[in-house]
C-alpha cells in the first residue's frame, strides 16, 4: 500500500471497510496501481449510440470478451459496462480486472426534450457479478434531474451498505443549458460539487471549456480573479469544486479524435491540474487491438510520471 | 448433452444453474433438441388482436388446450402464452412441453400515440405454473420505453434469482420511428443490442429489411461496407449486434402469409445467417391442426439440417 | 358433488385447493347448487349511482342487512358488495351466503373523459370478512386500462395465493369506443378474452348486441360466417371467447326493466347459449321484498331446468 | 355500558375488540357518555386557514394545551387535531380525553383547481400518541378523489388492524360541483354513503341544504316524495344514506356564527333527525374560554335530552 | 442540565428519550450550551447556489473540513450540511460538534415554475454518520408542497423512531405567492405553524417583513390590532404561531450582508422577540476564518446575555 493510496483512502473514513477495500482494489490494480491515478475503460456506447456506430469501425468490439481483454492486457484500473456486457464475461474473467457496473443507460431511438437514464441494473447485480463499484449517470440541468438525484442517492446508500464503491457520471444537460453551457467551467464545477454532495466516491466529468454559463457565477470568477485560462487551471478548479480534492475526479475522453496527440495533451493537462485520470471508451475500442494497446500505453506513461 | 448446447450454455456462465438448466431444457426439448436451434409457438394474439381475429379462422384455437397439443405433437422447443392460457393447461400438460410465461400484453381496444404493455403476470406466476422462462415485450423507440426497460430489468433480476430463463421480445415502435424504421436493419440491430444489455438470455426480434433509419448509422454502414443486401446477411448482422452471437436470437414470423414457401425461405435465411430459430404463431394456429403439423414439420426439417 | 361441478372445477387445476374449494362453495350454494349455474346478487349501486337513485325506489335497500336477507331467502349462489356493505353484515350472516368483496368502485360526482375505478378494499379485507371471492371491474377500451389490468393482476395473484376466487367485471368503456361499441359483440368477446387471460376464475360481462365495432373484426365475422344473429348465439360466442367455455361467464342485468318477461327471455337465451348464469342487482332490490323473491324464483327456475 | 351504546357497538361486529373498545371509549366519555350522542372538538384550522385567522380572535388558541383543556373541562367526547397539536399535549393530558389524529391536511397558501389533502400523519403516529381514532378528509367530487379514496382505504385497513376507530370527514368539493352543490342534499347523502362504503366507523358531514345538484337524483326525490323540506328531515335522510343509521354520523358547525341561537337550533334539528352529534371547532375556540364552556354546555344539554 | 433546557425539553414529552437526548445535546453544546439559545452553521450553498458563488469569495470553504473547524472553534451548537459534506468529515471530527444532515437539496441549473427539493440523504445516513438531527426544506406555497409535506412526514416518523431530532426549513415560495409574500408576516407565521403541525422539533424560518400577503389574514391583524411594526414584534408573532413558543424557532441570516451591524441588530431583535437563535451560513464562511470567528463571537455574546 503506497502512501498516496493510503492518503486517498483517508478521505473516505465515513465508509465501511468493504467500500474502502474496493476503492483500494481499483487504485492498486494495473500499471498505474499505487500511483493514485486511474485509467478506466467504459463501454456503454452500444446502448448509448447503437451497436453499428459503436462497433462498426472495429467489429471485434461486438464481442463482449474483447473489452475485458483490452482492459486486462493494457493494465487499466477498471472496466465499466452495462449489465449485459458484464454478464457475458464476468465469470470468464473473474478476478482479472476490477469491474464497474454501469447501472443506468439511455438510447437514441427517440427524440426527447429533456434527457433521462433508465435504470438497467441493480446493486444486487453488481454484487452477484463481483463488481468493485457501481456507476450511474446524472444530468444536472435536466428538468428530470430531481428523479435522477433521488435514484442515485438510493443506489449509493444500498451500494455503500454492500461495501461497493459508487461512481457518478455527472454530465450537465437539459433544456435550460446552452450547448456550450454543457461543458462550461462553472457548470462543470457545479456538476462535480453535486456529485460529491450526493455521496459519490469517484466523479466522472467532461473536460471543461473556458465558457461561463451563468451570470451570477461569472461575477465571482471575475471578482475573485479565479484562473481558468488553461485546461490545467480548469481541471484544478473542477477538482477544487470536488471537495478541494478530497474526492477522486476523472475526466472523459469524448468522441473519437482524429489526432492522438490532442488526447495526450489533454491527459497531461489533467495530470498537471491535479486530476486523477481518464476514462476512455471510443478512442480505445474503435481502433484495432494493437493500436489500442499502444495508445493506452502512451496515456498510462503520462499518468505514471 | 451435445457439444453445441454445451457451447451455448457456456455463454451464460454468470447465471445460476437454475437458469442454465432451464435454458438447457428448452434447447434439448422436441425434435430440434440438441441442435442449438429452436422453434417456439407463441399464442398471445387473443389479447394482442382480439379473439375473433385470432381464432375465428380456425376455431379450435379458442380452446387453450389446443395450443399445448400442437406444440407437443409438433415437437417444438417451447410454448409461450399469457397467464390465462397457461393457467388453463399447465396442470393438464405438466412436464410435456417447456413453457414461457408472456408477462406483459397490450390490446387494440383504444388508439394510442405511444405503445405500452401492461404487466399481466409475475415471476411468481411463472414459478407456480412450472415455466422454464418468462418473457416481456419492450418497444425501443417508444416514448414510454424508459418504464419498459426498467420493468424488464426488475423482472429479469427476479427471474434469474429464481432460476428462470428470460426472453425479450424487442420490437422497435414509437412516434420517433417511421413505419419502415420499425424493421430497419440499424434499428433491428439496436433493438437486439438493448435486449442483450438488459440481460435477456433469449432475444426475439423481427426479420429486418434493408432500410436504414438513422443517418448516423447509415454513415457507418456505408463507410465500413457492412453487407446487408440479403436477408441472411441482415440476420448475421443482427446476431452480431447480439453480443457477436453470444446470445440466442430468434426471429418472428409476423402475420399469416399467403404462401408457405416464403416462410420456408425466411427460415433458410435465418439458418444461413446464424440465427437460432423461429417463433411462429398465427401461421401455425390459423390453419387446421394437420396442416399446422405439416407446416411445422417443414420448418423443423430446415433447422435440423 | 355433482358431475357438472366436478367438470367445472377440472378447468381450474392450476389453482390451489383453497380457490377450488371457494369456487365449489359458490357453485354448490343455494337453489342452483350443483347445477353449474349461478345467480348472484350485486349491490354496489349506492356507490356507483348514489344512494337515492339506488335505494329511493325501495327504501328497505338503505339497510345493508336487507340485501343479505334477500340473497339468503331467494337461495342465490352469492352476494357481492363493496367493503362497507359487507362489513355491516358479514358477522351477522356469517356462513349463510357466500360473499364476494367488490374491491374497486367509482362514483358519479364528477365528469371524466376516461373512467377509472378506485381501489376500495383489499384481499386482506376479503379474508377477514370470510369472503369466498374478490371482484374487480376493468374497463377495456379506457385510456386508463393499463393501470386497471395491472391492478387486477396484482389482486388476483394475492387472492389466488390466499385461496380466494377471483371475479372480473369486464366492461368495455372509454373514449376510443362508441356508445354502441361498449356492448358490441366483437368488443364483448374481446373483453371476455382479456378477463380470462388476466387469470379471472369468473367473468362478468354485459349481454352483447349484434353491433360490430372494429372493422378488422367484422371481416372475420363475415368471412368465417360466425353466427351472431340471436342473443343465444352471441352468448355462445362470448363463452367461446372465454377459453371455449373453460371459464365461468355470467351476464349482467343492467338497468331496471319495465317488463320482467324481457329479463326472463334474456335468462333463457343465456342458458341456451351456454352461459353460466346472471348477476342481477337493480331489478332485484328496487322492488318490494316479496316481489323480488318471486322475480328471483322465476329466474332460478329457468336456470334450474 | 348503556343499552344504547351496546346497540351502537352491535353495528360494528366485523371489527376487532380493539376498535369497538375505542368506539366505546369515545361514546362513553364526557357528559354525553352513554347517550349515544357525541360532541367533538376539532382544531385543524391553524393548518387549514392559517394561525392568525384561526387563533387571532382568541390568542389563547395558539397554545396547543388550551384545546385539550377546553375539551376536557367541557366534558366532550373527543378532541381531534393534526400531528403537531397532539404531539404537543398527548403526554401532558394522557388518559384525560379520547384523541383523534387528523391525518391529512390542506393549506390555503396557493390556489388550486381541484383540492387535495396531504398526508401528514400515520396510523403508527396515532398509536404512539395513544389515540382512540384516526381521521381523514375525502373530497367526493374532486378530480383527485380516486387517490383520496385509495389513501383512506389503506389507512382504514391499517387502523382497523391496530384496533383504532376510523373517522371520515366527507366533504363534497371539486370542479364538477357547483358551490351550492357542495352542501346539496343529494350530494351530502352520496358523500355519507361513500364514506360508509369505504369502511368508516364515524362519518362527519356538513349540514345539507335543500338544494338538489344532480338531475337523476332529483327525479327520484320527486317521484318517491322523499321529505327534505326541514333540516331535521334532511339530517334523517343523510343518516338513512349512512347505512340506514347503522353508522355514526355527526355534523360540522362551519364558520363562526354571529348568533349562537342558530347553532342551537341546528343541534336540535340534528337530534330530531336522528343525527349522532356535532363537531364544533371555530365556534368554540374563537371565543374566550368561559364563553366557550358555556356555549358547549348548552349544546351538550340539547343532545343529552 | 439548566432549568431552561429542562423546560424546553418538557415541550417534547411525546418524543422518545433518544430524541430528547439529541435535542439536549444540541442545546447543551458550545458556548450557548444551557441557555436555550442556539447558533447553527448551515453549509448547503455549494449545492443550492453552486460552488464558485459559495466558496469563491473565501476558497478555504471548498474544503469540507473547514466548516467543521469553524463550527467547533466558534463554539456553535450544531453544524448542518448535505450528505457529501458530512461524509467527508464526520469520522474526522466525530464527537466534536452535533451534526444535522440536510436531507433534501435543490440546484440552480434549470429554471422552474414551482420549486422542489430532491431527496439526497436518508435517516439511515444520518444514523450511520452519528448525526443528532435530520433536516428538510419545505416550500409552503409551492404547487408541489403536497409531496414535500408528505416526504417530510415520512422522514420525521422514521427519524423520531430512530431517536433523532427533526428540523424543518420552512420557506414559503411558489407561483401563488408574490416575491414580497415569501417573507410576509402572515405567510411566515403560517409557514411556522405548518412546520410545527408536521411534527418538527426545530423550525427554521426567514425573518419576516411587515408585509401582509393574504387579505383574509390582514382583516384579523387589523381587527385584533396584532402588533407587527417592529422586527422583535414580528419575531414574537412567529414564535406564537409556533405553538405559542412550545417549539424551538430559529431564524436564518440570508445573503451576505454589507454591514455586520445590521446582522447584530437582527439577532438582538430575535432575542427580544423570544426567538431561539440564528442559523448563519454565507455571512460566516464567505469571510476569512479569523473574521468569521470574531463575527460569530459577537452573535453568541448577543444571545448569551
Amino acid at each position: 500500500m503506497t502512501e498516496r493510496v493510503r492518503e486517498i483512502l483517508s478521505w473516505y473514513k465515513s465508509d465501511n471497510p468493504g467500500t474502502t477495500t474496493n476503492l483500494a482494489r481499483m487504485l492498486n490494480h494495473g500499471r498505474l496501481g499505487g500511483t493514485g491515478r486511474m485509467v478506466i475503460l467504459p463501454v456503454d456506447q452500444g446502448w448509448e449510440h447503437g451497436p453499428v456506430r459503436s462497433f462498426g469501425p472495429n467489429d471485434a468490439g461486438y464481442d463482449p470478451h474483447y473489452h475485458f481483454k483490452i482492459a486486462i492486457e493494457a493494465g487499466l484500473n477498471a472496466y465499466a459496462a452495462p449489465l449485459g456486457f458484464l454478464e457475458a464475461g464476468a465469470a470468464d474473467f473473474a478476478g482479472e480486472i476490477p469491474l464497474i457496473l454501469k447501472a443506468n443507460n439511455h438510447d437514441l431511438l427517440a427524440d426527447e426534450k429533456d434527457s433521462w437514464q433508465a435504470l438497467t441494473a441493480s446493486v444486487k447485480d453488481a454484487r452477484r457479478l463481483g463488481c468493485c463499484g457501481i456507476g450511474l449517470t446524472i444530468y444536472p440541468g435536466s428538468a428530470l434531474r430531481k428523479e435522477m438525484y433521488e435514484t442515485f442517492r438510493a443506489y449509493a446508500e444500498e451500494a455503500k451498505a454492500a461495501g461497493l464503491a459508487v461512481i457518478c457520471w455527472s454530465y450537465p444537460r437539459g433544456t435550460s443549458l446552452s450547448k456550450e453551457g454543457e461543458t462550461a467551467i462553472d457548470v462543470g464545477g457545479y456538476a462535480a460539487q453535486i456529485a460529491c454532495q450526493l455521496g459519490a466516491h469517484i466523479v466522472k466529468v467532461k473536460l471543461p471549456s473556458d465558457h461561463i454559463e451563468q451570470e451570477a457565477a461569472r461575477n465571482v470568477y471575475e471578482k475573485e480573479k479565479i484562473p481558468i485560462g488553461t485546461l490545467a487551471e480548469r481541471v484544478r478548479h473542477v477538482v477544487q469544486c470536488a471537495f478541494n480534492g478530497r474526492r477522486i475526479v476523472i475526466f472523459s475522453g469524448g468522441a473519437k479524435k482524429e489526432n492522438d496527440a490532442d488526447i495526450f495533451e489533454e491527459c497531461k493537462a489533467i495530470r498537471a491540474g491535479g486530476g486523477f485520470g481518464s476514462i476512455i471508451g471510443r478512442n480505445t475500442f474503435q481502433r484495432k487491438k494493437n493500436d489500442a494497446l499502444k495508445f493506452l500505453d502512451e496515456i498510462i506513461k503520462i499518468y505514471a510520471k
